[in-house]
């Protein structure tokens, strides 16, 4: 027997984003039993951490209504919100390897109607990869700046934009990079002043604290 | 000889807040340095973590023109920023002992001409005190909360109001509090989406995140 | 060859529970020794993080006489404590991924003859999902809490219930989550007083610290 | 200015154990605040982790009117809950070291009105001592252990007794003992089942854990 | 091109052990110049941690050569050192799933000439298996004890018996067993005196260890 | 009320080391009530990590009877058994910083009726300065082997000797030698086999081995 | 959509070594991108730490223009720099476990047009395996000293050659060789000056030193 | 009795540099034994970690010979080589509280007849403060990077100069600061090629490396 899920349908009325299903870690019957429940209260729901692997195993009804993105394993059930206007959020990566975790935030952004901007592969080893994005970033109340590694970028960008910079560590690395506790320990000690930080390949909630932080424009 | 200090004193032009000097680390002969080029150059400046043994250490002309407040440790070299208008932003502790981290975000707005309300020893072992605040707390676009050992509150306050939370994990407690370290992962794998996080005991770096954060209002 | 296996079959006994043999690490013959003594003793004989896997290579008449459940991967041979009265304890969970672990706490309590309500998928970020329980969960002398994160649920619930309340910290989660550690540190230094733990996953444990508590009614 | 302080004196009503102030982290302003609003509430008060330095600067009243014991660090104000009746708990401790935690332990029962019967001094090194014991610690229902280093002792006692263990890791120890975290870790992971944890030196917790436990009776 | 192997084929005259090969991190290709080299020289050889995947992909004649035992995963190529003498050593588990770890003790003895007696399954949460064995055991000058978890096993045993008590901590175990590091942290803070330890999952350091205290009798 | 003490004063006859008083964690009350029992008993007693502080609130007449060596912070109450026979053991440092660790060991060897030679300062760093003793330390078939920071001297040694190396790490170093942690880590992966381990700083306990080991000759 | 790839082609002529492509975390289509880049531009391009498989997903006519080498798992896309003259680095392992990672240095000083001697196996466990080399490893300005476990073979070096030692940890051993930390943790507080360390695995990086080190002859 | 000391007095012959005495961990008498030996011997000796306090206990004859310097705690006893000829090494730090481990290489390459620019307060949070200065450090074929908490400032550096960066981190921050070792992780797992690493607070040992790596120009 599948236990009731109970789905917190009225965050976004609460709080301002919706709840996210963190796919990674259920059952195929869980995530069933989720997305019957969203379908029967018609309601879009986002879905993050969905591997390749367990979207196969759903039925084809599901699959089928599920808009899937593999470089971020974001699936959209539903409508997203329309979108809201010009893209307020730049998102930055330091290098390729990064490109999943802005891309999580990338669709969190547009389920909730946001855009942005990307300007991906631009880590400090090269400096003049970032200085030559500097204006246009700049411009953006909110910046969401995923790195690993030594995650050098967000304290740089930190020191140079006015907006509020949200550095997102990335898994990146091997080695001391230790799974990404290298880069956020990085971040969270960064001597740039307003970094504020989430938890390691969190594109997801960086988006989240990029709504929160726009709503009240 | 004390080697030469290059203060980066048009951050606040640049990034929206200005260079703090975190006095813990310095010797006397560096924070004089550091104070005799911000009067030089005719700014205020916020001095953080300066214990009262180092205050006392201080020629007697530069304490006279300090503003000490002894909870937070901080000193206002000069005047601040004139307020700006009605607080924007609620500051919230989980107990009395995070109050001196609280003070500390609260000191760094007031310096840069932003006022808060403190809603303090509100921890959700006694769930009943935090629940009298909420529609309150829910008024403000930022909620700044601090909270040591679990560090619960903040998420369930993230789960409670639309503001962007921004958490402070403090270094209260013992055995596995681990000197804050426990409060910062708890935070940081909070399931309340839009949560963001900054070092142990930074309130100072909370409130730069705040400003930034109501800059683009 | 295959070492002798000694099991404790006197500790039901001696302490109140019975032995439980822990599959995951054992080869097959190892498990079949373990099975062969308990028949031999005519004993029934709990069967703990036993995989699927390791199920299907049993001979089938072990197999046939396995009461198996895949969501807590616990099997029961033999038949179980005649079941005792009403529901003494309730088991709780944060999330749906918790259901795993909170199964186990259940299948060891039915194999001892205790029975528990469960009351699911409540954590505290949607905190109305877990007010709407309290009252029938406080009616419950022991609560167990399964959790993983940030685990803040088994601190709110242990300020809101006079039933002493057994965190089982969860695996549940990524990044700082660090396998359940996180979880663990919280609910060890949590501001509820009373609350006590037990090893990550560890539903048998709680089960058995259930038991051991309701034995001196 | 000291901020308000909002004790939660009803959480006796509500949870069957009383809020106890944590002393060490907080300055004489805030203790005196603390202890002003418990004798204005007619309450009597718990305080624990209470250094000598700390009391001596309380004002002279306020230290005529705490009961207080220097090995176990706590501190009384008012009277104690009347003793209930005989002693339910049995407290044990591996050395001499760890007394100070099993005295914390006493003390916490002491105000809620239950009594305890000390073994001090029984650690595994010499099996002799633990077991001339063993029968009488087996006649109470609650066992509380404190232990550091390997925090062995715990787990002898949870295989040979049949009332609910509760193991308190200690900080004694140097090197790998870690401050408690080495006996910490072999308790949650120790082979005895039903054994529970609370945060190192907790004396206070696994008090408080023991009266929820014996309240069901 | 394989690099050439540099065997340290006189490390038995100069201390008295020989140099083992440690298979699992090399290639076949490795494996193959190792087996080559000793063959050459006349030498045995004993192979520790050679997975069956790896023994199978070695040409049929060195297959053919290797007496290989799996519980173990150890090999032994060519003839052991003839048996010396009664047995010396005993080597004791806390539990079933620590046996691999014993066997290569045993084994390295065995290759060496010694001998041993095995106990087996005797964990301190069920005292009195070990107890009906301390007499045998303590016979022994040398006393190999293979424990995980809290590995509480050897303390108590190096509490009962004469002889050196070497400990090994093993890696079986889930949650803060934490792969072993829990069991050795609490095997080097035991009180119990000289007690020594290797590293995890050690047996063929500690059958070292154990002949080389032997070898000045 | 200072605490009954238990001592375990058959300890030398069961296991053949006596019981040594760990000093450091204990209160004056708590050590005088030490060196009661042991004077009423008539024994000898080994005092281990005893300050200069503790020993100066000791009674005159305790400190007149105890024998202090400030170097290993070791004291002998009553007399030590009498020398048996001509040195079996060799205690080698690494630096100077260790040696008061190594005079720890000697101590206790000393109080149970052995004696060592001691070679001091003869880190890898500078090979020659072991390799001019290597013949010397080689006919001992106990080598203590005391060392710090990275701790490659006894991995050294124990390829060089036939005795058995009983590595003891030491505190010395900053940053990374975290406390020992790292020389205690390098030891115990050592690619030296036959290589034993104690605690961080346990001189004693490494003594307490070779007396064990010593006895079966 | 595969976001656009910036490559910093112009690296080698800032710094004195060109970005090579870390594949591992890599999808097939970054590292066509890559590839594709460093084509248009007439670049040779390093790749590091390409996995047979990933090789195995690319394009044929790229797989023929990669010159690869399975034991570093180093590939060569294009021509190396022509070879410079005589080989000025040393390249040393403990086992042969570590070759892997000495082979990356040495195809990374190949591409950059310089060579090196190799000397392996030769670990300080048997030290004259090391002593014979030391003559001849102490012509060379540089030498990469490649080590796992206890890594006391760079300590030994760098106390007898004049050459700059760079320390590379490796990832071999099990238990608290805890994936190459302790090797790490062990360069780092070397009791050698002036040994320099990188990385887990890290020869290319150890290479790139050199190359910067040799630069200024 | 003080142990006999054994310096290494050649080893500046050997390997290029001198060996030096860490003096935080030793006594008076240690230290008095060290500086007679090198008086005898005719040579200089420099002194790491002398805490004034320390020197303040030497007798007044050496503290007269010894060259102190209170920033970077270093002592010189006798004269420094002849200083060789213009700088070729370039000292950076990122912030003010770093200068004193910038001191502790300036003053090694002092004692070793080098010279060193310095480079002080240039943390890229303040990018413009760090680019006016590249042209000049990028004329240096040594660059000694000091930089605490995130230490982005070597990386930064690393992309932009030619020469070799030898990277220190330091003990500088707070809470995840981690006393050096999140700056330490941070270098290592740079991503800019060929940066090297030393311990936390390790400018002595930069300095050494910079000294051997210049040797071979």
């Amino acid at each position: 027997m599948t236990p009731r899920v109970i789905l917190d349908l009225d965050r976004a009325d609460r709080v301002g984003v919706t709840e996210a299903v963190l796919c990674e870690p259920k059952t195929t019957d869980q995530l069933i039993a989720v997305l019957d429940q969203a379908t029967a209260a018609g309601r879009s729901m986002l879905l993050t951490r969905l591997t390749p692997g367990q979207l196969s195993t759903l039925p084809p009804d599901f699959r089928a209504r599920i808009d899937y993105e593999e470089v971020s394993r974001t699936g959209i059930l539903g409508e997203p919100t329309p979108a809201i206007g010009p893209a307020r959020v730049a998102i930055v990566t330091g290098g390729t390897s990064d490109i999943g975790v802005a891309r999580e935030a990338l669709r969190t952004l547009f389920f909730h109607g946001h855009s942005a901007i990307e300007v991906y592969d631009v880590g400090v080893a090269g400096l003049w990869r970032i200085q030559q994005h500097v204006t246009t970033i700049g411009k953006h109340p909110i910046v969401i700046a995923c790195a690993g590694m030594d995650a050098a970028l967000p304290t740089v960008l930190a020191g140079l934009v006015p907006g509020l910079v949200i550095g997102v560590p990335t898994s990146v690395g091997y080695g001391v990079a230790n799974g990404g506790r290298t880069a956020l320990n990085s971040l969270l000690s960064s001597c740039a002043p307003g970094l504020v930080v989430v938890n390691i390949d969190n594109g997801y909630g960086a988006a989240c604290a990029a709504i929160k932080s726009l709503r009240h424009d």
